[in-house]
């Protein structure tokens, strides 16, 4: 039944009881739970060609020893294995379910581990929404399941990395970074930056995410004090309202998130719909968002690897004024160069630093930062002298951090400074260090040495330089975020009847998937509402009610909610009734003074460019405006995270529609 | 005596002398005699702790075995090897000195070295200009010396890697890149490519440029059989005109050049003139040029491995249209995201290919570019279906490049993956291949195939598709390259005076350094401004006049030349007078029609931001000047290389003047 119609006190107690059970149901600790099962059911094919050794090898390391089960119909047994027909003759407690099965029976088999009591289900199975309409189907089946049965799913269309354990490399400092993805294959060369001396919390590949989404694990590694780092892949976002909720723990919590976002190409944004069908949005909105929200976007997987690490590794506060140093004068331009043009600051040093820095380094050497050694001070003088200068750099009260370059591998010359640096890791020192290791020869001991000593590594100067900057952007984001509110108003009924009418647009309101229930409260009143941030999250029981999709049924429950016309109109635009949000409530990043955050974060070209990129709607009041100016940048933020804008881009006429596709 | 005094005939007789002068001394084969020299004696200190064995262990390798000798002058043996006194002593053939001796025996020693016949010199000995002023006099000496011995130097503050033996990697497919360098630590991490498939034909340390310098090497590439790609990290260059002459002589024998030159920021820029002494320039400037030549210019050490490699792999002419195919949709996006970023074109596959596909990979799979092979295929398929899918995709005539991303090491599935790419590089395919392993974990046996197998190899797609970028690039700027006449004009006498009478212009009126006499020569009617390509290089007979430091004696000798004045008067703008470039005659690419490229290769902002960083100079008449806008433009590409501009920001005034500073 749907909310509107139901009187004003009966929904605020519907309300309360729903806000009530979904905090029982899942707070952050319940998915604690998921990666640290009691018991855990196997289910699907079994390699009967193994012996019970190889199972339990195979599966003693990633499920715990005894800690798991193999279920199959045609049960049976391998050597003192048995294997159970059904999850249901599973003896003992089962928390998770990890389903191999073929596609078509996996519902089924969420019912049984409902009835079981397993609380969690890893479904691994393909052949879903990935496949096409028919999996589609099978998909939203599946999803139904599960909300029937009360189990969480986690995919399907994924796998069991969530539990593998990543060990922590030797000599690791700093924080441990959780990464989530929504590609299985793109979270393993970032977890394969142990080689760089980098510890990992755990991976969690999302797949299909028919109920568990990427929003969930970033709450999730909010609330975790294991997690220092959230880093992410990702394609598309399916909850705007639980992802500013996430990344609202995840700023209360002080742990900075970094995502590698596709979606800022028409080529990127359609390979990511045909490869997890998410439409990644708008991309000028995610800019904005991110930058309210203090994520740190990044370009490429080296990248997003580099910056957590940073992240992970420089003590909270952490100023971003470098001091550059190195065995070469070439190296020390190039980075102050490549310093520069990140927006790094490279102050001078202090006077007295510079002169102290003279009784160990020859006068014709560059040191009032860079600091040049000149390369023979390090094979002429002992180990003690070489981190003295380390430390009166260090020490300088005009630079927060040192970065030490070293771009060829030129032993002893790097081994002994490699050595210093470990030296250093150990007893500490005034500043953190970051060091570049620019050669692709890594087989040195001077590069192992570095691994060793936990110091952030980083293989080329632009994304030492870049995470720098990201670093300090980050806490300038920090210092300017807060909870916004979403201002109340509605639609007019001519600009409704328009989106209503408009052709191509991806609205509730068009004919597409209309918001389920349960969404549709949390964008009435969610809790990021209010007016101080809120760690811990409170996601709705369950999502996947496909089952709306009649288009008449849609219209008639549409409730027209949006502030965008009445916001409009007092700011005296010319597009007061025609630039016009779809029916569902406002995201809350929409309000005024965000669109302006958000405009001023996003160069104009950019806005222009992502305007012509969209769909026209021929229909719509909108394409009679030519006045648009401010006012289209107050309109866009309306689309949700996964929202598109359908537009004339010769009118320049807007309008904003939030999608459920 | 300044050319301009004499009669034309006269000057026109000169000039050929001059010319075939030139050409005798110092044809491209004469610099090979440097590479391979019949006798080396080695200048300087002998470390007499070393047995006779350990030396001839140091030396034959770099050397060649029995030939090179030791000189000190106190003479001695150790073992069977005389220590000479003198390297007039030394008997048999001396094509080159390696001086290591302290700064101030130097010059004595290359007078020497010239009477004995040798013909080039590498100044290890530092000391010099890098010291201050006093080196730099001692500098100034040394080539003196040098041009009085008839000896060509290299250096001083340089080392013998240019000698090193650079050893092919196994696998190796493709050119090889000859690396030049001013900074010999900036070019080890190139060099060390060789770790990932890369061959390399030299690398040569300028040093101080006393004599030698970059451009006379870059020359010497594009003369060189054994070179396909010219690589460098610069950080300004002495002689502009000699510059372009050996950029012409590169495109005429169409080998790319890959630059990461310093000097687009201030920091840069600071730190290059403390380092190697050089003006980094106007970098606007310098884009333009660079875009007239096809330089590709790049902005780090990895940036330049991975674009040069790149280069030397491809077979010229390869289009740069790409195939993405990859195990994972993840990976296929984000190639997708990452390309179209990059500029790079990601055509459909034709119909054909694709239902040839479909004979081979799920229907749910994207196959039309990127491909998607969903990571099962490659376990269970043999090498053959394997590797016809990869020949479907690189047959398709959509097509120039097949790249595939194989972003975490997840053996078997990569090593398989990997084991097919080596197999087709034996084979041959339709297409080349480009290859990127994205994990920091490279202890895997496909990624040693990868190295193996000679495929360019990236280590992350923002490299991989900026290279396959610039690789189109320089073939349309090949497509339009065109030797360009200087325009003859003349600057107006109050243009001239004020720019002699300007504060802080570096320029040779005000008083700095004036162009030598071969210099003015060069400029005046350089081979470069012919109509055809002139590969061979015809550099002037010696640097380092620098006894022309009289204020008085050269702006007696000034003779205005620049086309500056007449230009802007037919543009009809207000600064007709006001902007005046030097009085040495304009370099080539300062003409009109190539204003207009440089000022369209270079957006608006940088050249306001470039202005904003450009000293003031107070007393010009172009600070009364308001108005510059397109002129401004015309103006800047006046700078020479290495000239500089003195700007006021507020009142946007442009003097240009050459420096030689």
């Amino acid at each position: 039944m749907w909310r509107a119609r139901q009187p004003a006190r009966a929904r605020a107690a519907q309300l309360r009881t729903d806000q009530s059970r979904d905090a029982a149901f899942l707070m952050p600790h319940a998915l604690e739970d998921l990666f640290h099962p009691k018991g855990v059911a196997i289910i699907g094919q079994v390699n009967r060609a193994h012996s019970e050794a190889q199972l339990r090898a195979q599966h003693d390391s990633r499920y715990g020893a005894d800690n798991w089960s193999l279920v199959n119909p045609k049960g049976r047994a391998i050597g003192a294995l048995t294997i159970y027909a059904s999850v249901r003759d599973v003896p003992g407690p089962l928390d998770l379910a990890v389903i191999t099965a073929p596609a078509e029976a996996c519902p089924q088999l969420l019912l049984e581990c409902g009835a079981r009591g397993v609380r969690f289900a890893v479904v691994f199975s393909s052949g879903f929404s990935e496949i096409g309409p028919e999996g589609a189907a099978l998909e939203r089946t599946l999803a139904a399941a599960a909300r029937r049965a009360g189990v969480r799913v986690l995919g399907p269309n994924t796998n069991n990395n969530l539990l593998e354990r990543i060990p922590d490399p030797p000599g690791w400092r700093g924080g441990r970074i959780g990464v989530v993805t929504q590609s299985g294959h793109n979270g393993r060369p970032i977890v394969q930056g142990t080689a760089l001396g980098i510890a990992f919390r755990r991976q969690v590949p999302c797949g299909n995410e028919c109920d568990l989404e990427v929003s969930d694990f970033i709450d999730y590694f909010a609330s975790d004090p294991e997690t220092a780092v959230i880093a992410g892949y990702i394609e598309g976002f399916r909850d705007g309202a639980k992802l500013r909720r996430a990344l609202a723990a995840a700023i209360a919590a002080r742990k900075p998130v970094v995502m590698l976002k596709i979606g800022s190409t028409r080529g990127g944004a359609r390979m990511a719909h045909s490869h997890t069908g998410h439409l990644a949005g708008a991309d000028a909105v995610v800019d904005g968002l991110f930058a309210q929200h203090a994520v740190t976007r990044v370009r490429d997987l080296d990248e997003l690897l580099d910056t957590a690490a940073l992240f992970a590794k420089l003590p909270p506060g952490t100023g971003a004024r470098v001091a550059l140093y190195s065995i070469s004068g070439g190296s020390g331009t190039l980075m102050a160069e490549c310093a520069e043009l990140a927006g790094v600051a490279v102050p001078r040093l202090t006077p007295e630093t510079v002169a102290q820095l003279r009784e160990y380094l020859p006068g014709y050497l560059t040191v009032d930062n860079p600091v040049d050694n000149g390369a023979v001070f390090i094979t002429s003088n002992p180990p003690e002298v070489r981190q003295k200068v380390l430390d009166l750099i260090a020490g300088d009260p005009n630079v927060d951090l040192l970065v030490v370059g070293i771009t060829g591998a030129l032993s002893p010359m790097t081994d002994q400074l490699a050595s210093d640096l470990e030296a250093l890791a150990a007893r500490g020192t005034a500043k953190p260090i970051a060091v570049t290791w620019n050669s692709p020869k890594i087989d040195e001991a001077g590069y192992e040495a570095i691994v060793r000593s936990g110091w952030p590594l980083f293989r080329n100067f632009r994304n030492c330089f870049a995470a720098i900057r990201h670093w300090e952007v980050y806490h300038a984001r920090l210092q300017s975020w807060r909870v916004r509110r979403a201002p109340r108003a509605r639609v007019p009924a001519p600009a409704r009847r328009a989106i209503e009418g408009a052709a191509g647009v991806l609205s509730p309101l068009a004919g597409r998937l209309p918001p389920r229930r349960h969404e549709r409260r949390a964008h009435c009143v969610s809790p990021s509402h209010s007016s101080s941030p809120r760690p811990i999250s409170r996601t709705r029981p369950m999502r996947g009610s496909w089952c709306w999709t009649s288009r008449a049924r849609a219209r008639r429950s549409a409730r027209p909610g949006s502030c965008c016309a009445a916001r409009a109109a007092r700011t005296r635009t010319r597009t007061s009734t025609a630039c016009s949000c779809s029916a569902w409530p406002v995201p809350a990043w929409s309000c005024s003074s965000e669109s302006r955050a958000i405009r001023s974060s996003v160069p104009r070209s950019r806005w222009a460019s992502a305007a012509s990129s969209r769909r026209c709607s021929a229909t719509s009041p909108c394409a009679r405006s030519r006045s648009i100016g401010a006012t289209r940048a107050r309109c866009w933020p309306h689309c949700a995270v996964r929202g598109s804008c359908a537009a004339r881009a010769g009118a320049r006429a807007w309008i904003c529609a939030r999608s459920n596709a």
